[in-house]
């Protein structure tokens, strides 16, 4: 095979009832894109949220602001790095940052199933408040519920997020452009590994710790230096792959992608092809992908770089015209290959 | 017994293991207080948080505005009069109304169970939307996570909101102060017996119907009318005794209220009396009250009563000093009665 052919890996979509959710339609995959397009979008339709973004901005008074909510039902509660809790808050100032804000506020609504631990309770409570801390936000506003035992699963935790967009900076899918180069902020894959290992019991020879961190530091540093970046998202569900492909899909450009300057570390990718994961697929959850005009990328990646949860970072590839929608990888081989968004699912609850 | 005498119903807190989450946590009584207090309140002490209000309000550039979060449990998910999708939109509008805010947008977040009907899906996501449009609200961000079968219960959703605060008001439980007037929007425990009926398959002669509804327009005519209101409040979860009970413990007064001026429909006096429930203590999803000045409080009940959703309104209670802390209800024999605040679970999942 000539290595500019490009191949796919077939990804069919699996044939599940119309009628029914399934544990695909919570993948971050196609199946989660269908759901939200064809039941959510189709509703809700207005300027904010067909924006594709990690939030929304709205204009408040003189001042531009973000908003987002996340709701975290990872499976276990506490895994190798982390807890649902420090998860909930880093997931949402994360969340904001994508969206070029200064995270401030956050709210935290607890559904908790009858039985579950005090004690687990105040750790998790205890995580929050230091991710908090260390974030700079407050959580000034809360709700709990209690469902009945087998009605629910120990603790679920919904963050929703208020943040100040910078001035000058416009992030979004539609500015992605041939030409920009995509940096990403560090290895990958840690966080779904760690989660999966803990549910399951695994035991690696080297513990893969959740790579749980919020990042919003970096790219309040970043935009300073680089107004003019196009794009921020992390890649949580779906991991890096499922990220760039809606990008794509959202930017109507193909993204090519190196798979040597893809960072895996060593017992994440033992463990990845242990349980025939693709790292590429998998999810992470203090992590970036900035995509930005190439001419800006040297000394974003020299700004990234200067942070601790950015030192790892690499530009990872490109965005061409060609194949609008299309992820292509070129592989360690020296061929390319098609990355699909994923149908089904590969790691439920993970966050 | 003399009419002055003060007799109070015996509310033992009951006897539950202090390590585990209890339904009655959820109850929006005295355990749920104790939950907030001891685990939430403990980590998450902060300005906005200690105003013990149905959302935060802050700065924002030249701005006041509110944030809420609320997460709706409520089982079966479609009663008569309403579904989970209107009630998550009316309940968080009227959340943001209570802090004095005209609401503006909205989240909203889906824990789907596996296997839920997409069909019920649709329709609840059209509720919502209705419901927001009805309101002046769009949901401008969202999340969709889905848990496997068992994990969950067909669906939760949490909906959090942001909303601007009118010039000149400044709603606080510590502006309650004696001489205040409390004004009930109209009658109460609709929505509790209308949800349990529909949850336990109760016929009764007259079918009863929740009030969900917003009441954004009220509070928003309210307030252009009399800025020196003091408190709103939606007595949902325990019901107007259970809020009111709240409101006298934060602003350290006492209120006193009269049986006669609190309104039941007849079929829905009927389902209590027959279920063993005080409506006081039943959720209510349209109704508030609202303590103010007594000089402004016939101004108001006009204004209230000018509206659909308020033209059963009433004066049915004051502020007073003595015993701080307690409610007292001037029943319909002439007597006295403390109104407790509920320590375990009289309805659970009813929002």
């Amino acid at each position: 095979m000539a290595s500019d052919e490009i191949t796919g890996i077939s990804c069919p979509v699996p044939q599940v009832s119309n009628e029914k959710i399934t544990l695909g339609h919570g993948s971050g995959g196609l199946l989660t894109h269908e759901l939200i397009t064809k039941i959510f979008l189709k509703e809700f339709d207005n300027d904010y949220l067909n924006m594709s973004h990690d939030g929304a901005v709205f204009i408040s008074g003189t001042q531009k602001l973000a908003f987002t909510t996340d709701t975290f039902v990872v499976n276990p509660l506490f895994f190798p790095g982390g807890n649902i809790g420090d998860l909930a808050v880093n997931g949402t100032v994360n969340d904001l940052a994508m969206c070029g804000a200064v995270p401030m506020f956050l709210s935290a609504g607890f559904i908790i199933e009858e039985g579950f631990s005090q004690e687990d309770l105040k750790k998790i409570v205890h995580s929050m408040k230091a991710a908090a801390v260390n974030c700079g936000v407050s959580i000034i506003t809360g709700d709990t519920k209690v469902v009945e035992k087998g009605k629910g699963d120990k603790l679920f935790i919904n963050t929703s997020g208020i943040g100040l967009v910078q001035d000058g900076i416009d992030i979004s899918p539609k500015r992605i452009a041939p030409g920009d180069k995509i940096i990403l902020s560090g290895s990958i894959a840690d966080h779904g590994i760690a989660v999966l290992a803990a549910r399951e019991n695994l035991n690696f020879r080297t513990e893969v710790h959740s790579d749980t961190a919020a990042v919003h530091d970096i790219i309040n540093k970043l935009l300073q230096v680089c107004k003019d970046v196009h794009v921020l998202r992390d890649p949580t569900r779906g991991g890096v792959a499922g990220t760039l492909n809606e990008l794509a899909r959202s930017g109507q450009v193909s993204i090519f992608i190196d798979e040597v300057r893809v960072k895996v570390k060593e017992e994440v990718n033992s463990a990845c092809e242990i349980l025939g994961f693709d790292p590429l697929y998998v999810a992470n959850e203090g992590k970036f992908i900035c995509i930005l005009p190439g001419s800006e990328a040297e000394e974003a990646l020299k700004v990234i770089r200067s942070f601790k949860y950015g030192n790892d970072a690499e530009i990872i590839g490109d965005v061409r015209a060609e194949n609008p929608g299309r992820v292509i990888l070129h592989t360690r081989l020296g061929t390319k290959r098609v990355l699909e968004m994923l149908s089904g699912d590969q790691l439920p609850r993970i966050c």
